[in-house]
């Protein structure tokens, strides 16, 4: 199994509601075709950009499906499944790879606190019932749970376990990971203003909305960290720190349709409890677009 | 409307399930009668013990539908209705009301962290919709959210908004919160390791799944501070102590059904990825158990 | 050797300087003086709340005299001895056997985080060149290191350490050691805004700057708690809740000196880098205290 | 005033004592001539790693001089003298000037958390009483107070506090400073894993006690940064990374005059309450050590 399925800048779009709060499937593959067509190299939905969680069944294996048609197989598709029960995560883990999913990823959710035996016994009990590859994703800040290096370890050696996306945003814990598991594991970064440091510590992608808005951004950090050119990738990367960490620090599904709204595109509508940007912040976020462009 | 509905100890039930993986309702409905019986002074279904978010809805409605069945008036219901949506959270508030629930508790479940605002707006539309008491619950070890003692006062505006839970596990909050909001509001302690201290502060009542195992030492306590009596207060919190401390640090669903198995009661199964606890620590909780009794 | 030397309110003096930035020795006296005839049970010189590491050698040595000469006997004295390293620890502390000191404080201040065995090792050389009690101090807010309950339990082999002052503010802390410790213990408050909690919990002693400001308040709520009424307890120390909020909040020194010039007290000049309350904070400060009174 | 007056590795020196426990001069000498020979940028005596705070103002003074006469001009020295008093702080900065330090560096030690306004005074008051170059130095970890991204960029506008030297591990924070003080002011880093992310950042220097143990590794970090060689880079920083996590993780002096003992270098002694490692700490890092040679 090619564990390097994905690299470079892997694409979140969001979800789009329409005003009566259901999903725009037409508008959200209006979304993807963008993201395709700026120059990713992969497409993830689903994810905590794509409020997942907030999702019903239905809904979600409507926005996989679109997914997969969308794209066309232009860039191979990486799509979230998880779920707080193991069960309704192998449905939707096996619903992704009948759809035509490259991958999927799993985050595991938290009420209560796992144990590593609990998260290891997860993992393999999906991995079990697909054969596709299983990216494995640490975000302590919304998923609740925070896998430690060991662990992640421990998970790599279920067979379709292949991938391991880093989002805790601590540069040092990526140096360890990296350390431990050697150059053959895939590793990603999650966390948007480590960008640099984590394609300087040798990740192999980014996994970010940012692309919603600053595609030619992202991809040309890339370009430079493949050009080995440390000079252009940090001069580059400085240029979209600050919309970076405004993203990150206002949650990414409201600051991306708020963005989305403020450079011309329909992003839709949040589904509650989610709100609209505030006055201010989408000044200050207008700010930072017009700084870049 | 009378904001002292709940006072004393308010049993939480823990929910079973059958070797199939469902909810065992016969089950379910003799544990909450011995929570009754044994004294306890309020019945809270589909809390945090109760695995409230890892149930589908047609499951958290025969729950609800049970309790208040098998309570049968006795003593008051609070019915857990938390969701990660506020249109879900509307809807299953209500159920509760129709079915009978003397009172909802509601904890802002978060995915992404949700601002002062959006969590105020998610508790003002399910209190439009109701006519019961909310119980505002702050638990961000288990929501992701931590509500300051300034956005508890303010959801205290929303007229049906009448409780505040606080299971941060730190006293300090508590006594912060008796300053701010007055003697008249009625606050209570989820953190079961705090109990003496948070009744000390005034705390109206304690949430607790402790009765499931030690109904007589709860309802003790409590009958010590109605007494005035710190120093009896005090024998028979430390009697209780390193059971409290335990079932909160290893997960109270898994322990507290560990516990009834070796107090010689039927629990049923978990739900995954929930696991029994390993040989080591059941050892432990028999060791504690064993000191009490 | 008699470890219950002290219970109840055990005073801090603050240390006055001089316009010319000198100790001020007969002002340091006059405010000695007043705690003891406030009725406190105890005299803490050279705590955090005497800038204990702002001062030099001659300085520590002129205040560790002065204390034991004004306080002559009427009620035991508890003197800081604490120093990075362990010659002058041991140097600080045989002079204040010397002087006449019924104890010692000694808190591991730490420039490194020191390991338990460092900490054992220090306090082991310190308690075999004195003969009187040693009390440890847990505070990681201000030395630096958090002792855990399990180092704490080992430091109590040494013979002479009979004490235990823990200042984390948490009181799940507190129960913790004394279930660890057993009855026999000694053990200490030094968080204030915990005084009811920490007694509540059978804590010995609380020490506490607040005397110098409300030692009526403080004296009532030890009274209250021997008199086994929680209801008066949880009522007197709701009244001075606000003041230990806002003087552990900003600083002892600061607010103790403010504090007593708001109540026609001299406290002297504070030694830089620590500067006077901001007026903001005076205002805040004369608000709480005219409440108060 | 020239702000770059440091650049690529300075070099942090241990202070050795002799087996009365007094500092040996003779062997400080031969230790900073190593580092100079070595090929390092520059020489930072009484840091953390040469255990300043554990130093009598003539143990100081001594060592201060050492290092101006032995390093003769033939790279910059930085002299660390912080002190808990203002006062104590301008002497010490007075005597580094006099003894012919090319910059000194102040952490604003705490025993009492400092307000912002606190520590502007602080190093505007140093900075009023010499005429070399300051550089501000923020270590939680060791000083207890964590000065803002806002608060540095504030403590530039005194005109000699010229360079920031940032040691908290974030690299975010790092990316933070640089974007609010622009390419023009001088940055450094302090912590020891984060050496490869802070160079990608732009970070001008590497404030480090490694090259006592690995200087051909530092510098040629440093080498592959400025060759604009990220592949080197991190191909060299990986090389050192374990050791790098070592020496921080248990602590730069006891691992330093370890890791000379077993490069077959005397180191000297330790002060207590400083300990030498364990037996077990000392086997891992020789594994470390002889996994890199």
């Amino acid at each position: 199994m090619n564990n390097i399925l994905f690299k470079g800048i892997i694409a979140y779009p969001i979800t789009p509601f329409d005003e009566k709060g259901k999903v725009n499937i037409p508008l959200f593959k209006k979304l993807v075709d963008r993201l395709v067509t700026a120059g990713t190299h992969g497409i993830a939905p689903l994810g905590s950009t794509g409020v997942l969680p907030y999702l019903t069944d239905e809904e979600k294996e409507a926005v996989t499906e679109a997914t997969v048609q969308q794209v066309a197989g232009r860039i191979p598709t990486l799509v979230g499944v998880s779920n707080l029960t193991t069960d309704k995560t192998i449905y939707h883990a096996q619903f992704a790879e009948k759809a035509g999913a490259k991958a999927v990823m799993i985050i595991p959710m938290s009420y209560w606190k796992l144990t590593d035996d609990e998260i290891f016994a997860h993992y393999d009990a999906v991995a079990a019932k697909i054969s596709i590859p299983i990216m494995a994703y640490n975000n302590p800040a919304t998923g609740g749970i925070d896998m430690t290096p060991a662990l992640l370890k421990r998970l790599l050696q279920i067979p379709n376990v292949t991938m391991i996306k880093e989002s805790t945003g601590d540069i040092q814990r990526m140096y360890h990971l990296r350390n431990e598991l050697g150059d053959e594991v895939a590793f990603y970064n999650g966390s948007n203003p480590l960008a640099l440091a984590a394609f300087s510590a040798g990740a192999n992608g980014w996994c970010t909305a940012a692309p919603n808005l600053i595609p030619e951004l992202n991809i040309a950090l890339f370009d430079a960290i493949q050009a080995n050119d440390l000079q252009k990738a940090k001069s580059v990367f400085y240029k979209q720190l600050d919309l970076l960490r405004f993203i990150t620090a206002k949650g990414l599904p409201r600051t991306i349709k708020a963005g989305l709204h403020l450079i011309g595109e329909d992003g839709g509508s949040l589904r509650t409890p989610l709100q609209p940007l505030t006055d201010s912040e989408m000044a200050t976020l207008a700010g930072i677009l017009s700084g870049i462009r």
